[in-house]
Order: structure tokens, then sequence, then C-alpha cells
């Protein structure tokens, strides 16, 4: 259990007769269940690693915690198995006194097949009315070439997905003396769990907002992908695959440049041309 | 609003130095909020269409509902948009007298960012109790050639990607006279969204369980897709990608055959090799 990844034997056949036992390695994906002040708040299939910064840039996400002095202990004290052995499937944040617990109201909704959050339009108002961000104001612009250059950037750094090709990957570039930088870099089955680990860790090293920083994703930009990046303050977000109608929607109204179809010789600018130079 | 797909204005541009403005068609992503005898139970974030089978769809996959004819009544009644208009975001389903609604239990976690389910390893025996059918007496199996041929079927019927590149598929393939023929293809911004509308169309055709079918999904197989289509009693699923270690192990507890890296020149058995000819 809580691995991140595990070997498994497989038999490979071709087209042209091959028949190959040999192991493969699978990419872990277990659930893992947040608690805050004791009370269980959400359950997503993750990848172990890097729990913490899950759960606390989940919640940054969902505007229920600001920032990591909201904190007062996480840990993963609760969960315990059946076989009377630590669980580490199940994340206890314990907020600091004065900060408000999320709203029991958010508990009305169980079931979430794809993906969440807020929900759709009322979502966008509801980012538009939490976020604590004015991402318009954001003058920051980067060269077309080296927006070009982040999807390859990320790939090198996937140390998972290069062992098991079955994850997505978040990578979070900060401007520097020579340009882009990769500061963070997570990898997960779900794409939301990599950018909420890569948030996290922001949140926990005291770095949000994030002025002038590019979040490259390796697959496509779903609306939720859109309200994390808003909520972080996070001014460009470049996806290599395609953005939702939705997505697009909310980049527009939050003023967030969103690339897609970022695939090394060209990409798409769906909002927030401004910061492509 | 509830569009599959909508048009916008996006700017390309190349390494080489073009700059071209057009249109482009984005893949339509809404809120889609399932209510059971009036009460709310699930969100999730879908390409509009096949709204319906999507929602009875869901409620098979988690045990909550075994067949068309435990459906009294469905359409879109509660749903009204703040202008007073039908919202066709919200599906009222009212189940037949004499069926038990969900578990008011089920409702405790709310927000589940990428992919939730029963959850994880006590899903597992979940699946196991709540699930009818025995996979491993489905005695079915088919040529090497045929399954490799399934993704480029799958392409080849897909409407919507052919047009935004921003979606995920479901086909259902069911053994006929001439092979394996499809049965019903569905897109979905989300991957679960896909094969629930699947399975929805197949619970409202009274076509459940599904021997000797073939579920071909183009991007990962999740844990999730494993419940479902155990739980829908198709005993093969098929991904162009990788799947993840609980969904492997998932497969091996449920008899299923787990097919990835479907490349149409090459695939990898995971589990269930007996299928496969």
């Amino acid at each position: 259990m809580v691995k991140v990844t595990q070997r498994r034997r497989v038999t490979r056949l071709t087209a042209g007769g091959e028949v190959r036992e040999r192991a493969d390695v699978l990419a872990g994906e277990e659930p893992l269940e947040v608690r805050v002040n004791a009370r269980s708040l959400s359950v997503t299939m993750r990848t172990p690693g890097d729990d913490f910064d899950l759960a606390v840039g989940f919640l940054h996400g969902e505007g229920m915690l600001a920032g990591w002095e909201e904190v007062a202990q996480i840990d993963y004290r609760s969960g315990i198995g059946a076989d009377g052995q630590r669980d580490y499937n199940v994340v206890d944040v314990t907020l600091a006194e004065g900060v408000a617990p999320p709203d029991p109201s958010l508990e009305r909704h169980v079931y979430t097949s794809s993906s969440c959050g807020v929900c759709g339009t009322s979502s966008i108002e509801a980012v538009r009315r939490v976020g604590r961000h004015d991402l318009a104001a954001d003058v920051a612009a980067h060269p077309l070439a080296e927006l070009l250059a982040l999807p390859d950037r990320l790939r090198e750094g996937q140390a998972v997905f290069e062992r098991t090709g079955g994850v997505h990957a978040a990578g979070l570039f900060l401007p520097g003396a020579g340009g882009l930088e990769l500061a963070c870099l997570r990898e997960d089955v779900g794409r939301h769990n990599a950018v909420d680990k890569v948030v996290g860790w922001a949140l926990r090293e005291h770095v949000l907002p994030l002025p002038g920083a590019v979040l490259q994703v390796s697959g496509r930009a779903s609306f939720e992908l859109v309200q994390k990046a808003a909520m972080a303050g996070i001014p460009t977000l470049s996806a290599v695959s395609a953005p939702s109608s939705l997505a697009a929607e909310l980049a527009e109204e939050s003023g967030l440049t969103l690339v897609g179809f970022n695939r090394g010789s060209s990409l798409n600018v769906y909002t927030g041309r401004q910061r492509v130079r």
C-alpha cells in the first residue's frame, strides 16, 4: 500500500505474433481522504506522495485556506487500517485558531465522478468572489520560444511517467534572471492532483501568489485547472492538449492567459494574448 | 449554455513566426447535478448530451440502480436558472416504488477532486459485495488482431474529438456474427462520463449485463473505469494508455480482462489473459 509505483507481471502481444512476459511498472493509485478539523471533506484517487501538499493545495483552490499560517497541524494521525496499522490514506488538517472551517453546506454533494470544484457557472461567480488576486494587473509577458519549450522541459522532469507512461504532470515555472525556471514539478494519476500538489508546495513555501508564473500541464485544460491557477494567482496556464469551453470562459473572466495545444513548434492562445511576446 | 461544442476566436502562433487568428471549436464542459428522489447526489463536470444515460449509468456503476425498470421517471424538471429559464444542468431521477434510495451515508464526502467512486481498497470490497455479475465465468475470447483494431475503430467514430481534440471516448463493442461490432460510442471531457453514458445506454436498452463485450477507452484505465465495467458485467476493458496499480488489482479480483497500451500494433494484457486469442 501507499506506493508511487507498483511492479506487475504483464504479457505483451504484437500484431507480428510476438508474445512476451515481462514486469511492468504501474503508476500507484489510492484514495486519499482529507479531513479538516476532524471532519471528512473529500476523497480523491491519487498517486501517493506529497499528500500534505495535495491537501492544502486542494483547500486553497476551493477558497478554504488562504495561506500556510492558517494551518496549525497536518498529519496522518486518524488513519488506522483494519489491521491496526497506520493508514497513510487519510490526511488530517487542523486549522489555526480563529480560522473558519469550511462551510458545511459544501458537503452537500458526495459523489463527483470526474471533477467538481465549486462547479460550473456558479463557480465562475465563486472564483470571482473568493479569488484574492487581480491577474489582469499582472504585466508579465514571455517570449513565444520560451513558452514553446515548456512541454519538453516538463517531460524531462517526469520520473514516474518515464517508468509508467500513466501519469499527468504539472510544472510551475517562475520568472528568473535567465527566463522561466522550473520551481516545482509533480506527477499524479489525476491531473487535478498534480496541480494541487504544486499549489500546495507554493503555499507551504510562502510564495503565493505567483506573479509572472506559468503553470505547464501535460493534458487538457479543464475548468478546474483554470480555477486552481486563478486562485493561486498564476497568470498563465499552458496545456499540451485542448481547453474546454468553460475553461476558456473562466480564463477570460479571470484575466488569465490560457495557452492550449502547446506542441513545441506551435501553440494556441485562447485568452490573455498580451502575455505572449 | 448546454452545448456539445463552442466556437471561440484563437490566435495560433508558430516557432517559425506565423501568427494567425482563427475560429476554434472547443469541447463543451458544464456541471451536471444528479438528484435522486429530489435529493442532490452528485455534481460532475461533463460535456452536455446524453445526460439521462450519464445519470443512470453513474448510478448503476455505484450499485444504486440495477436496471431501467427501477426508474419511474427521469427529466430536467427541477433545474431553473437565475433568469427563470429551464436549466438543463440538473437531472432528476425518480425511483420506482419500492426501490431503496441511495444510502445517505454515501453523501458524507462532498468534494472529489479527480475521481472517486466508492473509493480505494474498501471499494474493491464494495464492488465484490455489490457486483451482480460473475465475470470469471464469461468464456468469451477475442482474436488479438480484432482487439488491436479497436482504438482505430473508436477514433473513427469520434465526431467531437475530430473537431476539438479535447475529449475522451468510450466505445462498447459487442460480439456479432462477424466479430466485435460497435454498439455505442460516447464522447466527454471526463473519461468517466463517457463510460457512464455508454453503460447508461446499455441499461436503458435492457442489454445489461454484457457477456463477451469489450469496452474500449481512449485514455488510461483508472480504478474507476474498471469498477464501472465490472458493475456493468463487461468482461474486457481495453485502454489506449496505461492502467493504474489499483485498476489492475480490481480487474484481477473481478475476473476482468484488462488490456493497456493498445496502440494498434501491440498491446499489454495485465489480467485475464485467457480472453486474448
